[in-house]
């Protein structure tokens, strides 16, 4: 395998094909230890990673937590509310404090996009988005195309339906990255309010129609409704998106056989997917949260590598 | 020594008198295991346990913790606000994306009685009720055992007193159940207000007349009065109920000599107790702490252990 | 190297030079702890750390956690809210909790001076100032030191300006103990109303002209101004203060070569100091903060063994 050679993970269209093919690889083996009755191997014993969020996250920082723990590095949270650091010049310097406390990674999260890209330029330290406005969550993408692959043994040439707020989704647009990389035919589907025209660009094909997307797919991604949006006008109303976009078990009665249908979560059960989906064959939400701790520690793992190989050879 | 089959512990009425036992027999080990210079044991090495707090608790929430990082396991903390969480489906989500983390055990606190009992219906993991409404506390009763049973030397026949708010203390409730099933005495004693008439079902004496219950008493459990309760029209004012129930010098004049005086905290001086009976010679309630981390680390031992034969017979 | 016997960290005027000499020693090796791949070392391994903070401080709490971490304590973090505690009696009953839980040091910052004295006094647990209203922040100091000493090569004799607001300043009355007390001539710097005139009998030099301080001087300190500072009619505007008192390029014309600029943070970029000086040639402000843990690593290790030495002897 060739090296591992990325510093940071800010977007995934920073990785080529086979950086995207090695970080599932090494997932594969993490998601073994995972599953053992210790679960803890001492890769990354001695390094120390801050999880720096500036919006809350419940869910992605716990599944970093768990995947720095899991590889015996030490972690410090760190909340940040956005609202005291408005100031870009401030970010940078709470960002270069912490490093100077000779941290090995930060993973950054926060309400506005290209901060993590903004610290990355300034800062030795790996830095590893966890989401940035709607830009991206490159380790989103990552496990649902581990999740893919997973299920189904390929990402090239599967008919992936991206479903809902496309306009706003951090996690869409990453997902169209690398899933387009990697060979799959993308097709996004929602109200014409939320689908933004440049993303024709990215090489997808758009729709408003969910019925021919749950014919023709073999992965439907679900996104998750902000129900602001209805306020904000981009929505006339979220039963009436329910209504049209929702998935429940009537729509996918002209769905293949063995469809998988992804949500990054929070579920909003009745809106995005009715409860009967969302627990039913289809649904690989819960694997998509366990495979989220296995990609999460190799790209942990495969970060910390570099600094390494570069102090080794430096 | 029998081998221990539960797989979760949500109220104390689970156990048996063999359980209890078992469980004190276990602590009384890791007490002096805290008691050490390296206060460490690799018990529970690549386990994860997330507290999952729905109500703030620094002291529980403290105890489990240090009862996990002293058994090696991983933990992660999750302060989940419970108005962003209203609806018991989306608790369920929230409890099984934690879950889905390959997290072996889950420490919640809710202000609501049977959410985890609920959660432990739809969960793999150990559910470990850390205190759910009025109803259960369980490793408080355990501790508070532990603590009568170590000072006097057994619990069977002593006479407990058990005073205050009993209506709304599911700290009473986890030790009336714990402490007649292993054959102690239990009286009441309270307002009418705050004493439950269907209590006396559970095979306790009640009783208004504190000074009876001093004089009978070997230990007497003085409970927090939640000074809201007089807005709520349980109580006259919070000083009446000083004067009649609570207790200071004077009134312990009646008082066996080795009486133990206990509270689960935090207390409020001068209300259910006086200052210097809190610190006097017949308080234990700093043992009763000391305990408590010895209790949730033979808790989080017997729980892992279980799913470990589980899984080595499966 | 005589024998370490101080037990808790409140002030640094209850250190003698030679105490202060043997933290910096010490922290010379954990320094070089912190620059390897491997940042851990196992010397308080099964010992457990709280960190009890009254008021919040990211910096702070990091810098400790990770000095904890790294030499292999368990750590707790108790965020406590001032408003909740305002009694003495219950911040003590609060410290006798987590220390009943066998606990072997607090760190404590709280915003009333002589918290962490009153529970130094009650609890048996070593306590470590983290900063206490406006008297004392002793690891701050002890950093500062330490940076100096790395810089220029010894304390003796070199010439150290204070500027700011010295009245309510925790960093530059511990540093004035400190600096004095090891032979360095210190001079203040700040408006009328923010120099105490009591100050004088700590053996430093007063005055309000900047520029004879910039020339004079080895080490420039900038205190934090508070904001809020001018509503409580201390300041007449921030932009005057800044005019004034604010360092620039254009003022350090008159500066030695060598001069080296320091700051506790966080900084007012633009108020104390301008950006350029802030990231330039001069300043070591992040020098600080690396050393920080290291003065940390060589507290907490100190004051650890002393327990252990009292508790081998006894």
């Amino acid at each position: 395998m060739m090296p591992w050679s990325q510093h940071n993970l800010l977007d995934l269209q920073d990785l080529s094909a086979v950086e995207i093919e090695m970080v599932m690889e090494t997932a594969k083996s993490f998601k073994e230890v995972s599953a053992r009755e210790v679960k803890k191997v001492p890769a990354l014993r001695g390094k120390t990673i801050v999880m720096l969020f500036f919006e809350p996250s419940t869910r992605t920082r716990t599944s970093f937590e768990l995947a720095a723990k899991r590889l015996s590095a030490d972690t410090v949270n760190i909340a940040a509310s956005s609202s005291s650091l408005s100031k870009g010049e401030t970010i940078l310097d709470t960002a270069r404090n912490i490093e100077a406390m000779n941290v090995d990674m930060i993973v950054v999260r926060h309400a506005s996009a290209g901060v993590p890209h903004f610290l990355a330029r300034h800062l030795k330290a790996s830095i590893i988005n966890a989401g940035d406005g709607c830009r991206s969550h490159p380790t989103q993408a990552l496990l649902d195309m581990f999740t893919i692959n997973e299920r189904l043994g390929r990402i090239k040439g599967i008919n992936v339906g991206i479903v809902g707020d496309i306009l706003h989704s951090r996690v869409a647009r990453s997902n169209i990255w690398g899933l387009t990389r990697c060979g799959a035919n993308v097709t996004l589907c929602g109200p014409s309010t939320l689908l933004p025209v440049e993303v024709e660009k990215m090489g997808v094909r758009i729709t408003h129609d969910l019925d021919s997307v749950i014919k023709q797919s073999d992965v439907l991604m679900l996104l998750r409704l902000q129900k602001e949006r209805q306020q904000e006008k981009f929505l006339p109303s979220v039963r009436e998106y329910a209504r049209v976009f929702g998935v429940d078990r009537e729509k996918l009665k002209v769905a293949k056989k063995d469809l998988i249908i992804m949500h990054p979560g929070p579920t909003n059960r009745g809106i995005e997917l009715s409860a009967d989906v969302a627990d039913g064959e289809h649904s690989v939400i819960l694997e998509q949260v366990t495979n989220g701790v296995a990609i999460r520690m190799a790209v942990l793992y495969l970060l910390a590598g570099t600094k390494q190989r570069l102090a080794d050879s430096g």
